[in-house]
């Protein structure tokens, strides 16, 4: 396997490969960390967007107090980079993991999850006091997501229950907020008032019944920039942000000079005039589509063409693409980065047209 | 990163994993390769659904003539794993790709591409002739997949300017099945007949044009089985039928039990009655609804309960999963292998709900 080297031109890049635009990444990174920082919150990002350390660091140098992960084998990784807090934002169940949990807990100096339930919580402080351990723990709410999480009625009596577990400190309050991602800005805005105001008077009756709660985490990319200061959350968790994507220009969070992430692909067949194919299908493209926008990936340039159609190994460009012949290469947004990035083992890292780095998508594949 | 050790059970396997039950992928390879011999035909499995060298050391050893890849990077593996005869059946486009191609043919005795165009074929054919090779090549015809591929009105044409290019050797013709993923058995039959009838006439045309074709090749998982001897073909490239999946079940081409591989996932919160939450969402299962049956996965047991909605993280089970608790098990049927297994690093290979071993699926990853 031939990976590019730093100092190449972007175009001698064999393809279909990810690649992200250094500048943009860091101005995405930039921006956030300031409307984090105005508004009094803290950022931690969550790290299922971009699985790369380095991107971590560049987010905990510019500010970031830690990393999110949605899973125990991502927070391993990020471990191993040398990343001293992270928070597993998802309940971690089954006797494997919980022992995985507490290996890691030994050697990340501020570690916590996410318990929505006592099934969930119960083995993991069993573990973790038999070895002399104390892991930090968030009650991850519903607030409307329904999925995991406590309804807000349940909050209270289900941290009574926890107080009493062995091996488990209560710290803080979690919720994903799935609502973020309809609507408009204002709409964006009323709906982070209302989720930060919910969540901190949760926390608020929590502290009355006699918890310390230090922590009320929300937030996503669509939310991040919403928020007020004194809105009560203490820290969100965006994601996506740092690379943004085709759902992201749709819903209005970004526009399409801060989408960080293409892939960069090469027409292999113009077998008619209507007829474009490129070498990206589902397995380099993801085969989402768009939120809004109906097509599996756009072009950079001619802004206007689209991924219409995709196989496993084939891309179909719409008509709009007719100038494009066999070999010219094409950069394209993905409708979605998690799920596109996750197909990659490596991001090419772009400057000016120029190969600047490397770097190993070092937790993708870590399903478990 | 922990794998399974052979001898475990089955329901000790940190999840998501995904296992591939032996006895059926076996009954699977051998089942197809019987169907071919009884057709006259050679079978050249496609390994874009397994990745993964120990499978297609079994389709060798059972009686397939070589393999089909869709990519150089999948021949690459297949070459290291020691496999001779590789027929890559996509067009391979730009410099890095070429020059990638000619080191693979000085180390594959057997070794063989597609091509729809000169603009494809020349620089191929160049850069073989420079290293004093000469490469089998294909050509791709349309047969109404209307993807890459020559119309069948231009393939004595476009053999003619083959012919002429130095470092390659015309030596057959293929085409992508595609019309074989519609209807019942009785039109998939129907169309085995009229592809093979199509492209059995045109290599008799290319023959009678003076080109020595010893290859017609086509079929797919659907049609795999279909083929009456003496058809016209001299190859089948099937590739899903060694694992299957729900949209195979669906289109009548293999039974549930004949189903060998499956998504093994935990049941990590039931925050409602009607709802229960598996740590297996687009990033395990991969996000594809099921062709004919909605649905992002199907249980084994209870067999009618499916995931109706997913997230990356995250899978909804219906409510038919009533009985299920916190930290159970569940196996679940994909959609569609290709792209499911496209997200793991390893197989995990059962035999009677035990742990047989556990293969890196080494072509993955190999995007390019």
């Amino acid at each position: 396997m031939l990976l590019p080297l730093p100092g190449q031109p972007l175009d001698a890049v064999d393809t279909p490969a990810l690649v992200v635009d250094y500048d943009i990444l860091l101005d995405n990174l930039t921006r956030l960390q300031r409307a984090a920082d105005a508004a009094g919150l803290q950022l931690r990002p969550h790290i299922k967007a971009h699985k790369t350390p380095e991107i971590a660091h560049l987010q905990l140098r510019l500010g970031a107090v830690g990393v999110t992960c949605a899973k125990l084998g991502e927070a391993e990784v990020m471990a191993t980079a040398g990343i001293e807090d992270i928070f597993i934002a998802n309940q971690i169940v089954g006797e494997t993991k919980v022992r995985r949990l507490v290996a890691l807990a030994r050697r990340v100096p501020k570690l916590s999850v996410a318990v929505d339930s006592l099934e969930v919580a119960r083995p993991i402080g069993a573990a973790c006091a038999a070895a002399g351990l104390t892991l930090d723990v968030l009650i991850e709410v519903d607030t409307g997501a329904a999925r995991c999480g406590v309804l807000p009625e349940r909050v209270v009596p289900f941290a009574r229950e926890l107080a009493v577990l062995p091996g488990l400190r209560l710290v803080g309050l979690m919720a994903y907020a799935a609502r973020s991602y309809v609507g408009d800005l204002e709409q964006r805005r009323a709906f982070c008032r209302q989720e930060a105001a919910e969540l901190a008077a949760l926390a608020q009756e929590l502290r009355a019944d006699g918890h310390d709660i230090a922590r009320v985490s929300g937030g996503s990319t669509p939310s991040g920039p919403c928020y007020e200061p004194g809105c009560g959350l203490t820290e969100i968790r965006s994601g996506t942000y740092c690379l943004n994507d085709h759902n992201q220009v749709d819903l209005g969070t970004c526009t399409r000079e801060q989408v960080a992430a293409t892939v960069l692909a090469t027409v292999i067949s113009r077998p008619a005039p209507d007829r474009a194919i490129l070498d990206a299908g589902t397995k380099a493209l993801d085969q989402q589509v768009g939120k809004l926008t109906e097509g599996y990936g756009w072009l950079v340039d001619p802004p206007e063409a689209s991924v219409v159609k995709i196989n496993d190994e084939h891309g179909y460009l719409d008509a709009r693409a007719g100038s494009l012949r066999v070999a010219d290469k094409v950069r394209i947004i993905p409708p979605r980065i998690c799920t596109c990035l996750n197909l990659y083992d490596w991001m090419v890292v772009a400057q000016d047209g120029v190969v600047r780095d490397v770097w190993r998508i070092a937790a993708r594949g870590r399903n478990t």
